[in-house]
């Protein structure tokens, strides 16, 4: 009952930093039981990701914008990674400080930089207390088209990467070590760019984002494929990045494959394509697509659940 | 990469949870990056709720099958307070034990207890360390008529709520108080048992769930449309299990209008229906609309943010 005014209030509040200007088939919005939107003849997609204080952010590194930003990243490419196009957002956050509006404001911006971006709408959410800052956000998007599946490689298909892997893993050693330089490799960690991928939607055969490692996200497809990923590093060093990643990992004492493989928080893309469409423009050929049961090899030794190894 | 096979174990094990044996229209369930619903001709109705360890519930009293039972209940309210039908769910949860099977076995248990009930498919879910634990469940639906909104009272409506609230209430005086009895009273608490309301959702003209309240979701319907809500304490007195209630609040030396208008969690419904509407089977009358400017009364007199005056 106290809460009556304040919430109307804080519902406003949110109604307002929510409110898009561009066209949307919202017919009910942040404010009811419920959002309502109008049909379509689209597929529907959808899917949620879970951010906790201290498991996956530190807020000594990342601000409430950047928290809010980068799980809307990780949250819409998993929407793009079935070739569908992310539409509405519903968020739900605990914070500590749910009198801070402040947090509250910059959490909304933050999921606002990126969702404006591809024109997705929040249409709805939930605020709570929690001791330790916990963000959920489900994405819903729309499909036209068949989804692109993780189990849709065949043998001979190219392997592409939209973009070098490892960046964001070179920015948490550098904050690991208490150091914020080279910024541009601190901020592929903090605050990651989601591109779309646009080429690859139009031609992958099987697609993920790589959100957990490259190696683990190449072991989901080919695992679901019922294939074998052959990746090569030739092939990876021949990336235009890898020289200046090659570089810092040694100025570090890391191993610049460990990063690149096992690194994660990049959301790029992972893709099998078809050879007839073998081109540059869809990113970085990291391998090919050959018989057998589901493995993942790298030059032509197998990487086991027991991770990379190092040599 | 440590986690591959383990989180493959995982999904399947998830899958296993959550498979179901009803007519879905799910074309990509859960294991690939997004879940995919078959288009439809319906609008599409969504809600997000969240759940906090030691905010919104204790596990010193609520099993994780519990908690899980309870947020869906929750969650499903909010889609059914929209006049529409609940089809999807989609999880996040946070536990302190991610490796304690038994934890996310019951989470799953709990939550599909309701689910099956509306036939309603959990189609996608992320998993993460934390310490309390935590749990947002998104809810989606369907609607093929226009929906129920808060706005939507009339001045002459009558005012109905689905059943008499403040047994949830009741239960959490009877644990604060490490007692446990009477059982079906502790149980309304713990084990809120939702009921679709296919009566209401055909004539009234406003509606929401009563989760945190009955006085607080009174004055955000009131609010919302700008009428005044004439309650009557009479009218509520007349409820069929007014007297238990009344009987169990005296013996706890509490006051039961302060369970019913502010106690919460009982996930009913608050709605406002048309006199030519008049029923019985609509659930208990409590008062009507007026003209006014969005206040509620009791007995004539105002129940401001302060809250419900004991008296």
């Amino acid at each position: 009952m106290a809460l009556i005014e304040s919430e109307a209030g804080l519902i406003a509040r949110l109604r307002d930093l929510f409110h898009t200007s561009f066209q949307t088939q919202v017919q009910v919005g942040i404010g009811d039981d419920a959002a309502v939107i109008k049909s379509s003849n689209n597929k529907l997609v959808a899917t949620v990701d879970m951010a906790v204080e201290d498991i996956h952010f530190n807020k000594k590194w990342s601000t409430p914008f950047q928290i809010g930003a980068k799980l809307t990243t990780a949250n819409l490419a998993d929407i793009f990674a079935m070739g569908a196009i992310p539409k509405y957002l519903l968020v739900a956050a605990g914070i500590s400080e749910l009198n801070n509006s402040e947090t509250v404001t910059e959490l909304a911006k933050g999921i606002r930089s990126v969702a404006d971006k591809f024109e997705v709408t929040v249409i709805g959410g939930d605020l709570s207390k929690s001791e330790k800052m916990t963000l959920s956000i489900t994405a819903l998007g729309e499909l036209s088209a068949q989804p692109i599946l993780r189990s849709g490689a065949r043998v001979g298909d190219l392997i592409y990467l939209s973009s070098l892997t490892g960046l964001s893993a070179a920015g948490l050693a550098i904050l690991n070590r208490e150091l914020d330089r080279p910024r541009y490799v601190v901020e592929a960690h903090l605050n990651p760019k989601l591109v779309a991928p646009d080429k690859l939607i139009k031609v992958a055969t099987s697609m993920c984002d790589v959100s957990d490692g490259l190696a683990t996200d190449a072991a989901h497809l080919s695992y679901a494929s019922n294939v074998n990923f052959n990746l090569s590093k030739d092939l990876i060093s021949q990336a235009a990045d890898f020289k200046d990643l090659a570089e810092l990992a040694k100025e570090l004492n890391e191993d610049v494959f460990d990063w690149i493989l096992t690194g994660g928080e990049d959301h790029f893309f992972l893709a099998t394509v078809g050879k007839e469409n073998e081109s540059n423009e869809l990113g970085i050929q990291i391998g090919s697509v050959g018989k057998g049961e589901g493995k993942l090899l790298l030059d032509g030794v197998e990487i086991k659940k027991t991770g990379y190894q190092h040599f």
